[in-house]
């Protein structure tokens, strides 16, 4: 019996994207879920001890990078796990990442109006790789009864002078799941103290999801106060979506909106029709549309660029469309 | 029964090269083949088909290099295989790899002359590491009694405007493989279209070997038109060598010549002879000796470098000694 | 049965610095024993001959790299071993990384006086990472009724011109394990002959550990010759250590000075007081206090910064508290 499991996702599609006049036409990497390799393991250490580590990191599989070379680790933690919960030290994900749960392709970098949203905010709770802090200290309860606790503190490493919470950032969250419901409450915040940021960035997010049988349905509402440097705003960002079971495939559709404090010139819309198909437990073909919808002031896009000839472009429509393959091992 | 196996080739080498006053003495990697590690596995989906995954990272074994580093990713791909052939996205090997068929050490980095000269006419088919190219569309035939075909384009992903073509790579390889003989015919071509490309870089190789038993013999030849800038001019590479089993062992010779449409002056000869020993299936030793006869305006050298305390040297000979040993897991 | 055996250290630890007005508040990687994943394997090629391999990488597990991305590799490797002892070629450690042997926390890069003297001697045999060589050929004797032999030669892979030797390094080690009692001599050298480091770089050391079972008893001395470009000067650096076992922990205890050549201003005074726990034979808690005592003209740190606004800070105290696990895979 080896210490070490090897694992992780190797996902690829081919991609189409357009935003205004930039058209991108290629090969990328992790669309349904981020590529990556990852080696774990636990100890039983008696009495319900548990010694826990994981080592997790990022593949670019269309480039010429190494493990984690360009895009990093993901998770690097070590800890204990008891009657009490986990307790980790490391690298590790922050309450925000799990609201995947809440979106409908369970957090898609390609096909997920949410994680859209939440960069064109400058939200750390997203779906997708917001919610990965560095230097941290995490706590997971047990759950109780279906509810469960999960808490984070990320030290900013470089701090070193008498203001030394600066850019340090905390996360708690509080999650239901029984039967068909799926429901959490998370709040993230980020010090701030510097020039770059004076006011501490403030989110949380509700969240929710319902299985239906025939159709399960997913959303999502959050408020993020202070970020990207817009002092005294907070933004509203809330996203509804459903995944419809058809044969061993789902259909899948979300629906989402940027709230701007700033004025709706400054809203996105985005939205999402795709279709997964599971070709074994482990390997799912899937393809899919996303379209984000920019007011004058924004411009989100996945795909193509938001520079022409090194202008910066705003206010035109991004579409994007993948077609690929996710294999977990 | 685990979904990943762990696989690779640890290579190193004692060497000593010379070029004109500049003597390199030292310890490389990957002198009989490039040094790695890969992680790789298959799933069966019934009916035939199957999805595929590779992951695999060049080591520098000498030096103090993560993996994947320095020298990148080799291939990282996933894909579908069935009855139909074999479908790959990410980046993967184009049919240029292949021709380590018709070298005689296997397209060995310090051992091979047809890799010496296809780095000094700037070719991508080569027995090395020229033929890997990313965000790349693979598929590969199944074998029809022996012949197959293997077709790859390659997306330069940075193009977003009109031109969106430049800098795509595409290969196209026809291999037959029977009893003693193993031919093939390939294709590769890089798309012009900007000030550093303006046409096409065009190539194609035909390579062969023949195993008498007592001798194999190998050899190739390949044209290669408007590389590194040379617009209209057609080179052309030509290789022939032997590997004949001694015991244990094979002895390996080879000659080739970079035969310059710019003169005579640019052209390139180079020799190797070589001795491999296998300890075991897995591990050998080598030890060789490769020389490059540069003519006035040529430097391809191996182990030593091109400059001389800032000045590139032409037109000097290179002289190139090996021992090494590699070991496959 | 795998060719390969996947292995490692997960080790992170809370940690609490001061260097005068800075503070160091946060979460670490490696401070019992460096974190790290390994691959290794061997194959037995009959006659009591082997083949071997060691692919090792560093790992920051409270940092977003990748594997090796930051710190790199640790060793990198593929030798034979036999009758005759063994033979690598690669990164590999020198003689002076055992003399982990001789330091209570066995070469703790958070727990050792030893190595915060070596850094500030700019001594490379130390029991942390001074002593891992690129471009190196190693030699292991086999034991000879517990002594044994060790010695490597690492090349300046740059060195291209007539001083071919500069920067080349070189390390022999005798070591004698027999009951209770360790001690090993070792020597490294750095050869010189540039304007960077006119002189060779001379290094010697003495360690020995003898275990009385209610007390393990550690010391070392060792002398640096030119080090750090202070030609003529020899430092010389002593500790004296001690383990004492206390149910399943142990108490460890450290003192050492770096007696410098320049002067006593230059002299920094380092001990250590520490607790580790075992979980199990691989999960450790661990906690330690490490002390710092700089002269005017030293400013050994190890925790908090030596640079405050810029300027950087000599001849103060620096105080170092961890708490941490370390797991072993």
């Amino acid at each position: 019996q080896p210490n070490v499991t090897v694992y992780g996702v190797a996902d690829a599609y081919f991609g189409y994207g357009e935003y205004d006049d930039n058209k991108f036409t290629g090969v990328n990497s992790g669309g349904l879920s981020g590529s990556r390799i990852g080696f774990k393991g636990s100890e039983d250490l008696g009495n319900g001890l548990k010694a826990l580590f994981t080592l997790e990191y990022s593949l670019n599989l269309d480039r010429n990078d190494g493990i984690g070379t360009s895009s990093g680790a993901r998770q690097q933690f070590v800890g204990l796990q008891g009657s009490f919960g986990f307790v980790g030290l490391g690298r590790q994900y922050a309450p925000g990442y799990f609201v995947n749960k809440y979106d409908t392709t369970g957090g898609s970098s390609a096909l997920s109006p949410q994680i859209q949203l939440a960069k064109a905010a400058g939200a750390t709770i997203d779906a997708g790789g917001g919610s990965r802090f560095n230097n941290a200290i995490n706590y997971k309860s047990p759950s109780f009864g279906g509810l469960s606790v999960n808490a984070i503190y990320s030290f900013n490493e470089a701090n070193q002078d008498e203001d030394r919470r600066t850019e340090d950032k905390l996360g708690v969250g509080v999650e239901y799941k029984g039967g068909p419901l799926a429901a959490g409450l998370t709040y993230q915040q980020i010090e701030g103290g510097d020039i770059d940021r004076p006011d501490d960035q403030k989110e949380w997010m509700l969240g929710g999801a319902y299985d239906f049988g025939v159709v399960k349905v997913l959303g999502s509402y959050q408020q993020v106060k202070d970020a990207l440097g817009n002092e005294g705003n907070t933004d509203k960002i809330y996203q509804i979506g459903a995944a419809v079971p058809v044969g061993s495939g789902h259909i899948h559709a979300a629906w989402g909106k940027l709230d701007a404090d700033a004025g709706s010139d400054h809203d996105v819309k985005s939205w999402v029709l795709a279709y997964t198909y599971s070709l074994s437990k482990r390997t799912t073909l899937y393809t899919g549309f996303l379209h984000n919808d920019n007011e004058d002031e924004t411009n989100q896009t996945n795909l193509a660029s938001k520079e022409i000839d090194g202008v910066t472009v705003f206010g035109e429509d991004s579409d994007n469309f993948v077609i690929g393959v996710r294999h977990t091992f």
